[in-house]
């Protein structure tokens, strides 16, 4: 283990071109014009593990992208470490934001620009070097397994029913993520819950065609107008949202627990000049880090209609559509809430417009405890590397198939993440740093070898 | 006079051929791309003008597109006639709901096909044909000129100017225009209002990137969430405008009035029918007729923000940016109501975000009086080829340089559409039925014929 430092060193730039290789390949899951990137990818992930010296390492097809499986199994008593990651990226648009072309990699400033470059490419990828390291250097100390898939960015819609048909392969004591953040640099971090997550679209439909907007205009109901209405009546003036039963199931925190999330440091200067705004806005009566942490939240992720091109092209527009999302807390349940939402947005649609409300897609939240064994083991680990203990966080983000492992396979997850929030994922120049990267493969072998010491 | 229909009949194929190469130009005023076909447009109108017998016909240059310019003084004393037109079109999208492609002009089903057709190609050119008959019949009984524009669709930008510097050549009795509709093909009606206009680009900023809406959603404000939120409050639940002073110079019109223009025919499960919606929307108190024609509306154009492709994106967008228009009634001073909007609109931005609005065009309604000679002259002509007395209508459509022409030229206009609802313009399938081009041709000599003999 205490060669980990050494071997990264020797190396590093090899690990970089291997990675690189991997972000160049374009596979955006939500467009379906680069399904052969998403094979390229999972090939290229097949070759990765099993060059890192796994016993097999295969292709596997699902009703979607397909998965790629391998394993080493080093002994049958030994604890087994199923590692879980994706190789599916965002879309890149906006792409006129981009400093570089998201599909070539740059190192600059210390740190890796690409698509990917942190979501999930290079997280991920510290695991097949970490596992690297101790196959070659003869110190791994657990079975291990690897699922990584293409349809995470999708809401990994097919890894669920994958998953149930292979419950007996892919057997293992915990799965080990590495798909969020930490604090900041210099304070590691460990994610122990997940937001869950529904998202729609919705086209509202006014008049058959565009209309005159002076012919028409005051006498026909325009569908913008319209769902601008109804949007705004989805959030009440204490940022609460209306849908009827929408809280229900929202486990409410302690006032203990909430005085313990409290610790993790958070600066609200810094994180308002971060991303330019001058107020932080939300629901009454929680902090920001309640509020993306233990509370729901309901977004546009985008909207479109009518003229939208150069100068004043005066219309009554035919037709919206907007993509809605909400995040989701335990114990809310996304196939729940998007029956409401849909039939709450359906219900307040005036009769002068028609309204299609379409579920895309959805995920349960997460909640994963800090006494369990592979959460000690992580903090040993990390504190190997960043000589302090991490910090217990509740991240407002989703990995849907988190929540699905647990119930389909029956096993735990520990979210070893090393992104951080300035590297921009889902956003125009996404990155990396190298330091997170490298850190990253330091410390993975270290949980290997407490997990399987604490599983004695 | 009496050879109108038998020379229409003997040119009908030239006369339409000779407008579709008009229409072939993709003159799109508000598309910077299509600066060179503007000209191209107006020097071919230059041609038709001169070729249908007018003595000079020039492409005069503006702060913007060209004007095209041309008279025929038959006799100083004659009473003169000044056509007014334009050669600009509005854009074509949403392209992929044409039936054919909009600057290829296509007969079926007795009707012109094509962006142009009726606004405001397919009725200008009626007068350049009108006009070419009287000259080879020798039967022009007042002095004739054109000026055709290029900017109508982007609020005549430069003609007032262009005016105020030409004014003396510009003299005339009359301004004499078709760019409105009747009632229906059987049912021929004058135009005697048209309401003005106001149109604005905004633009919201939330965080200054996309943000990841899992780690952020809910803690930041979402812009397209606060547009909605802010142009909500545009409106109330009655259907009014709620800016601040909006009203306050609004013409309340007599319910002698409103009992004259509620004679005009309308059937509203018809029109319902004719745009597909269920029901209508609008003012609280107000018929149909009356919410087009007598009072203002507040309309949203286009939106655009986030993530609009295929799928399931989850982001937080930074921006979004809408295009908002109110058509304004006599009195209202479309600069006050800019200023009011644009006041009013920043005021309920909420500190979380940044808004910024742009003022892209506006113009002033106009009133037309019934009893004036020019609408004795064409309330006759009208009769000439219909056989019946066309009904004054007042029209939710807005033709911003009529008011400007009264204010900067001090002469009056009388507004002689053929145009029908039906025509689509300013929408996909934009059309012009023959019947109502060929009637406009032989309607137009009898309306120089009365005009002439009443101003005597």
């Amino acid at each position: 283990m205490e060669h980990v430092k050494e071997y990264i060193e020797a190396n590093k730039d090899r690990f970089l071109e291997e990675l690189f290789e991997l972000i160049r390949i374009p596979s955006i899951s939500s467009e379906t014009e680069h399904k052969q990137d998403m094979i390229k990818a999972a090939e290229y992930w097949k070759e990765t593990i099993f060059k890192a010296g796994a016993d097999k390492a295969e292709v596997m097809t699902t009703e979607g992208n397909p998965v790629v499986y391998g394993e080493k199994i080093i002994n049958p008593d030994a604890p087994t470490v199923l590692v879980y990651g994706h190789y599916d990226v965002m879309p890149v648009d906006p792409l006129d934001l981009w400093k570089i072309p998201p599909f070539e990699p740059e190192i600059k400033d210390g740190k890796i620009w690409a698509r990917g470059a942190d979501d999930d490419k290079g997280q991920a990828f510290m695991h097949a070097k970490a596992f690297e390291f101790m196959v070659k250097t003869d110190s791994l100390p657990c079975n291990v397994k690897f699922m990584i898939e293409g349809e995470e960015e999708i809401g990994s819609v097919s890894l669920g029913k994958w998953c149930a048909d292979n419950k007996e392969m892919l057997k293992a004591d915990i799965i080990l993520v590495s798909d969020t953040g930490m604090i900041a640099e210099d304070i590691p971090s460990i994610t122990t819950g997940l937001r869950g997550l529904a998202y729609w679209q919705v086209e509202v439909t006014g008049p058959n065609r565009d209309l005159h907007s002076g012919l028409f205009g005051g006498a026909v109901a325009n569908p913008i107008n319209v769902l601008c209405n109804m949007i705004a009546q989805m959030t009440d003036e204490n940022g609460k949202i209306t849908i009827p039963g929408f809280y229900d199931d929202v486990v409410e925190i302690s006032e203990q627990e909430r005085a313990m999330l409290a610790k993790a440091p958070f600066d609200e200067e810094e994180y308002k000049k971060a991303i330019d705004v001058k107020e932080l806005a939300g629901e009454k009566g929680f902090t920001t880090t309640e509020r993306t942490g233990i509370r729901p939240s309901f977004d546009l992720c985008g909207i479109w209609g009518g003229y939208t091109g150069e100068g004043a092209k005066t219309v009554l527009p035919s037709k919206v559509f907007a993509k809605i999302s909400t995040r989701l807390v335990p114990d809310q349940d996304h196939k729940k809430i998007a029956q409401q939402f849909k039939e709450h947005f359906e219900s307040i649609a005036p009769a002068c417009v028609k309204v299609e409300v379409t579920s895309l897609h959805g995920g349960q939240g997460y909640v994963s405890p800090i006494d369990m064994t592979a959460y000690k083991a992580a903090e040993k680990a990390y504190t190997e590397t960043y000589s302090k203990k991490p910090v217990p966080v509740r991240s407002g983000g989703s990995i849907p198939i988190i929540s699905t492992f647990e119930q389909v396979l029956g096993i735990k997850s520990i979210l070893m993440g090393f992104g951080l929030e300035s590297d921009a994922i889902h956003s125009p120049n996404e990155n990396y740093p190298l330091n997170q990267f490298f850190n990253g493969i330091q410390t993975i072998p270290y949980f290997y070898k407490y997990f399987a010491e604490m599983m004695k």
